[in-house]
């Protein structure tokens, strides 16, 4: 229960959630896939919404949507507030739209009073935070912190369009991605629901992020013959399926193994799983899958992925086809939240009468890249049954309003912490 | 090495395999799935090569295109000749095209000799012998044989069209399916690369099939939650790909110990398997998948087949899902081919001096539903390396000359012969 009024209009924040996440694929709710049709739709939509709420809105180079405030100093850092408008496939409403939104409201509270900080504000709709049909997720942040390499450019999606194309495509410039890399932030905020069970299971509603998990993710190719399923006897095959099946079940096995051992959060999956030529009566000659392994300790997935590096190459030679990919498509180290803005939301969850806790985060967020170039923080709300990526995800109206209160009490201390803070972080250098 | 002139012109029958073959999906080589755009541009190329040849060109209920030469006797059954043109994706060029061709090269050489038969002659390019988007193979001799039913007009593939609206696409009539069954065909012969290893190893020019495997097709589906990849612990999964993947490792391994025991050809292949939603962070919440077991002894599948559905409920449970489909897409019995079209092929192969030798078929054919309504009987020839359903599918010029004229000497054979057994048949009944 709030001690004060929360500062920020919850209706209005709720309604433009619900409004974003209305903008789906009719057939698989909610679906709004970077670089579609939908996601530029929605993208305009939230162009329109950052532009009423009078902030001055553009593109930059990594394709990231930004609407900025400015602040009363002109030199000032500046606070960073968003997340991304992109989803999974048959995902929910609130991964990443909350966030956005939250930061949109906001920007609408200090319009609506007029109060001017001294820090220039800007909210953020990363790019493409979801591994997009490019094979790479986080492109925006990416952009934004000057990891966006050429050569990823050269990711094409199954029809053959390159991601450097699809960038241009949605307002970016690959030609001068080095534009997008950002100097002047001093902090960056990124509200999420928490995509666990936790808050929920504790009645809490604010979790503080400690942590966000290296995410490795590895692609396996094996390659076989695309035999007739009829005429080529058990003893001829060389089924690619076959192998990738067995890989499968090891991926499982293994983490089972680390999860269990209790060294530190592991968890690892495969998400994708494809087979060509994909007919019932054609022996499978080539099947490709993808591995997501997360963990706050890096060792454990070397030793992961070292096991399924000889695994996957064990049952190739028994399914007698080859190995002839073991990619790493993206590694990201774990990263810490900064503790000073940690403690600005813990006191602005205490102001405001919320309970709040520390917790790590299992999902890789833009919040994970923006640590690489300034202090960043998260806020995690509850979510009904730790459910995400799903259209059943939910969170409450309450939640949301909660968590973004919580963000603008704290980016109102940030702004006036934050030149010390700056300062003394040039200083260390 | 050929005694006699073939009696037929092998540079115009190979001219239009490949001319035929040269209609392939651009991006795919060969590909001309049934029901596609590609594949009515076949049709409309290989209508009008019919109607060349001196054909009445017509299309039947079933959606299968029909060219017929008149016999001397107005009450004389019906000779037919044919296969499909219908590929597999990344398909060959020979498989189904090289029967239609031959057909069509046999109505060519009686036309060109002015050679009229009492018998008609038909020849016929059956709808979707390969299994389609739909999930049903064989779909015009179905037809033609009085078994395609209604159900399965509601077939969908993945788009959402019904069987029944594209069969009326390709001119045929889901409303009128029963004027399609025949009963005045007296003899039916489709010619066939091997697609196995046989007739090469063997250096054999004609393979007399003896029987055409029985074909059953299962489509097993999981059904967990599509849960965070990251945020969801190992232990609180509901991963669909685990159990379809433990499921395929089972297939194969009791397919290698049914082929091993000796008690009769089986094989058995997952071509099939699809992970909903499909992302590399999220956990599959669905998964699909399709076995093609075949057999020349039903009892082998039926062994099989409870094995398998046995397995598949304990890998579900285990893996915390529910087994939500267990369904018989297909179930065709093994077919035992004519043997008195079989000595009529023999002969012909003797008189033009081509070696010959009975095989069994792995494959499923036309031919095997054409012998619920007529003596049937295929040809096999040659292929490279027993390789089908693959861009590389290969035979010689020579080996389709020899098929075709093989076909064709002894289809002079049984026009002469065919009343009589026709009579025979019915006093047996």
């Amino acid at each position: 229960m709030a001690r004060e009024p929360l500062g920020i209009d919850a209706d209005r924040l709720w309604a433009d959630v619900m409004a974003l996440g209305a903008i789906t694929d009719p057939q698989r709710p909610y679906t709004r896939r970077s670089f579609s049709a939908r996601f530029i739709e929605g993208r305009t939509w939230l162009a329109r919404r950052f532009a009423d709420a009078g902030l001055a809105v553009r593109t930059d180079e990594a394709g990231n949507l930004i609407g900025r405030r400015p602040g009363r100093d002109l030199s000032a850092a500046v606070v960073a507030v968003g997340s991304h408008s992109d989803t999974v496939p048959s995902g929910g409403r609130f991964d990443g739209i909350a966030g956005v939104v939250a930061g949109l409201e906001i920007a609408r509270a200090l319009e609506d009073t007029n109060e001017q900080l001294d820090h220039p504000i800007e909210v953020i709709d990363f790019l493409a935070e979801e591994p997009s049909e490019y094979g790479l997720s986080c492109v925006g942040s990416r952009g934004m912190t000057g990891v966006l390499t050429k050569s990823m450019f050269d990711l094409t999606e199954p029809g053959g369009e390159r991601l450097g194309d699809a960038l241009r495509r949605v307002g970016g410039d690959p030609n001068r991605i080095e534009a997008a890399r950002r100097s002047d932030i001093g902090a960056f905020l990124e509200l999420h629901i928490e995509q666990g069970p936790i808050l929920e299971a504790r009645a809490t509603d604010i979790g503080l992020v400690t942590s966000i998990v290296g995410i490795r993710r590895i692609e396996i190719t094996f390659t076989g013959a695309a035999d007739h399923a009829g005429t080529t006897a058990m003893d001829m095959r060389h089924d690619a399926l076959v192998a990738a099946a067995a890989t499968v079940s090891a991926v499982r096995r293994k983490a089972d193994e680390l999860a269990a051992a209790g060294r530190g959060y592991f968890v690892a999956t495969v998400g994708i799983l494809g087979v060509e030529p994909g007919a019932s009566n054609v022996i499978p000659g080539r099947s490709r899958l993808v591995i997501d392994a997360r963990t706050t300790d890096p060792a454990l997935t070397s030793y992961f992925i070292e096991n399924i590096d000889a695994e996957s190459s064990r049952y190739a030679a028994e399914a007698r086809v080859e190995r002839t990919g073991f990619v790493t498509l993206s590694d990201g180290p774990p990263v810490a939240c900064d503790q000073s803005l940690r403690d600005s939301l813990r006191q602005g969850a205490r102001a405001l009468g919320f309970s709040a806790t520390d917790l790590a985060s299992g999902a890789g967020h833009d919040a994970a890249f923006m640590a690489r170039i300034c202090p960043a923080a998260m806020v995690f709300i509850p979510c009904h049954g730790g459910k995400s990526h799903a259209p059943e995800e939910w969170t409450d109206r309450k939640a949301i309003a909660a968590g973004t209160a919580v963000m603008l009490h704290a980016i109102r201390q940030i702004d006036q912490s934050l030149p010390q803070r700056q300062r003394s972080r040039r200083e260390a250098v």
